[in-house]
């Protein structure tokens, strides 16, 4: 599907490289996970994206325990050839706790909370 | 700035733990890069963004060589705590080859060069 010739720099990172999820229509980084080189060429000839589990030490296609596969409409890969952007279009919820996005956790900004109390004594 | 106990997972990785930058307005993901406990609290420290340099192994705030550097707006961590969302501002070129983004490289979906060499032939 994806020009299977496309190599990647899989030397920085002990035989991993990682990829990013973008939803292709509403933008949103989903989550990162990272191929070796045999994902990396599962998710070119399938277009599905395909990642290897560092928990499970194996490849599987992301979405396979419940066929909520994650379609790919683009890939760009870096400059430096050591990380992928695969913009898709998922079928269900990307996140293994059942949400769209992996990304859920917001670091609070001390910098804006000191401003909003500073409003509220003026 | 940002609120400088927040933990990450960097068990996984030896010690690293990736970071995406996406443009807070555009939504254009910039880059990814990594970060190792000291970059990370020097990050939420400033709002700046401070990446472990692999080729370099060190410790670097990103555009220190020529003062352009990247405010970050906002920072989400992920589900499980091994990777990390930054939205930001860049005041420069993000990629070390002077453009707005390290993803320059698209890979050629032959699917659709079929879908156009059957509609040429019709």
């Amino acid at each position: 599907m994806f020009d299977e010739r496309v190599a990647l720099d899989f030397s920085k990172l002990n035989g991993l490289v990682p990829v990013v999820l973008q939803h292709s229509e509403t933008r949103e980084v989903l989550m990162v996970g990272f191929v070796n080189q045999e994902a990396w060429e599962e998710t070119l000839r399938t277009g599905l994206v395909t990642l290897f589990r560092r928990t499970l030490q194996r490849v599987q296609v992301k979405g396979a325990d419940d066929e909520s596969y994650v379609r790919i409409e683009r890939i760009v890969v870096d400059c430096d050839e050591d990380s992928v952007l695969l913009e898709v279009l998922p079928e269900g919820p990307v996140c293994h706790f059942g949400g769209p996005t992996c990304f859920i956790k917001p670091v609070e900004n001390s910098h804006f909370s000191q401003v909003r109390s500073d409003t509220d004594k003026a």
